[in-house]
């Protein structure tokens, strides 16, 4: 089924003690959409600069995504710069120039109104809500957010989280949203403000999915190597929904399985810097690592 | 099949920010004979002063706790004391008495010796090998460790692995005694010092498990509230050789299983002081948390 992917595109540059990469093709829209592009062919909405190298542009319909809503605007396209610490745990924000997002309203497309799928990658809250007015009749929206938004934007994320079905977000933005110290506890908190799952993502540690169902504790994928974790938490949510979509089945029937796609795509991720490594994964080593992931965790 | 257990005996008194609980039964071996002690009659070996109070060795043979190995010395039981800070993630040593554990060396009663499973939970490498040395022929052999070892007593650490079957360990005990940040990577060269098995302890991230077999990625029982997290590794080690040797099958088939009872018996001993809460723990209960830790990790 039809899977819509509001999020940035930006261009990250990204430093680590032993290598700066400049301006690579960045941004939590670009990340999810080419993680969900493994399962279906996702529309991007976002914007660009004129600035925006077509290179990133034939990247990114080489990996099927429908560029229909990507607006490209005089100015510069939004840049985020930031650095690593040795161990990859710490990331510092270097610089953050908005360019051609300040002032941007999103505006769907006539024929993205009628999407099923919705992923609300990470972005100002109330144009995450914005994309909600414009749809018809969507069957699943997934939001994510951060911190940011609940320091200058809580009133728009409380607005927009009474009108998502799941909200993933990471387990220090759980603990601040909820003023509770244990993500367990934080669980049914987290429900109240509206969507009726939410996933915890505890990067390296995996994530906790909370439903009617219960709880669904997953594994990340071991990793022996980290280049550049940047963007591991859009792919993981952005496969994650693309493969909902891809079965168009029961959220709670396809859901486990889903996350481990998400598991699995966010540690390509994290195998190279940027996008550089997933946009070389095959769907069939994500199979194959699935299958491993599947027997690790298998009692 | 039979399980001796050597580990210390001691008293913990341990401060949280909303209470004091002066001299609990504490020590890795009291913790991880009791876990051990809902699937079989764990032998334990160590030895107490003459000050160490009736009610704990009643309470430690009220749970069939063998005790013929634990010997009574003039003089204190080892006395730790420690504080936790407001979100139990950071621990500090405000003092240690040695009493009679200075100068003890473990002798094994005769009837000990023929023991199949043994479990050497935290204390010096040097008598953790020293038990080895009076074994007849036994058949899987664990051993615990802790940071200090690596510190103060790293040859005889690396006499001892050569001789054990499986090392368990927390993972920045994992970083440090291989040089290596990434905890995956670490695990070929934990094997490098002798053990078939590793398994590296996350706290509430769960543990991963590593054999000629692959990896298992376990998880921990997911709690809503922690009160008190001292013993949980040892009462992990301890219910997962407990469980094998109640079994006494082959250990690749039954360690998956086994280290699930880890978890759930862990996440028993962190709900409560010292072990208030792992001591009014029933069987029925461990097997409850079980099948709902199954159900949170089944695909």
């Amino acid at each position: 089924m039809s899977l819509l992917v509001f999020g940035s595109t930006a261009l990250d540059s990204i430093s680590t003690p032993k290598k700066k990469n400049p301006r690579l093709l960045g941004g939590s829209g670009s990340h999810a959409a080419v993680a969900a592009s493994f399962f279906v062919s996702p529309k991007l909405i976002g914007v660009v600069g004129k600035d925006f190298p077509s290179k990133y542009t034939s990247l990114l319909k080489k990996h099927k995504v429908n560029l229909k809503g990507l607006k490209v605007r005089e100015g510069k396209t939004f840049h985020w710069a930031g650095e690593y610490e040795v161990n990859m745990n710490n990331r510092r924000t270097l610089s953050t120039e908005l360019g051609v997002v300040e002032g941007y309203s999103p505006v769907l497309p006539a024929a993205h109104r009628k999407a099923k799928y919705v992923l609300l990658a990470n972005n100002p809250p109330g144009s995450q809500e914005a994309i909600i007015d414009q749809l018809e009749k969507p069957k699943f929206v997934v939001a994510d957010t951060m911190d940011l938004w609940m320091n200058v934007a809580m009133n728009d994320l409380r607005s927009l989280l009474k009108r998502v079905d799941m909200l993933v977000l990471n387990d220090s933005e759980a603990r601040q949203l909820t003023s509770d110290d244990n993500v367990v506890s934080s669980l049914p908190k987290l429900h109240k403000f509206g969507p009726k799952y939410v996933i915890v993502k505890k990067g390296e540690h995996g994530a906790i999915l909370s439903s009617r169902k219960g709880l669904f504790v997953a594994p990340a994928f071991p990793l022996t190597k980290v280049e550049d974790p940047t963007g591991a938490g859009d792919s993981f949510v952005g496969a994650m929904v693309g493969y909902l979509a891809k079965t168009g089945g029961s959220i709670d029937s396809c859901i486990r399985k889903a996350i481990l796609y998400g598991s699995v795509v966010a540690s390509f991720c994290c195998e190279g810097f940027g996008l550089n490594r997933t946009t070389k994964t095959t769907r069939s080593e994500i199979n194959q690592r699935l299958r491993a992931l599947e027997k690790m965790t298998r009692v």
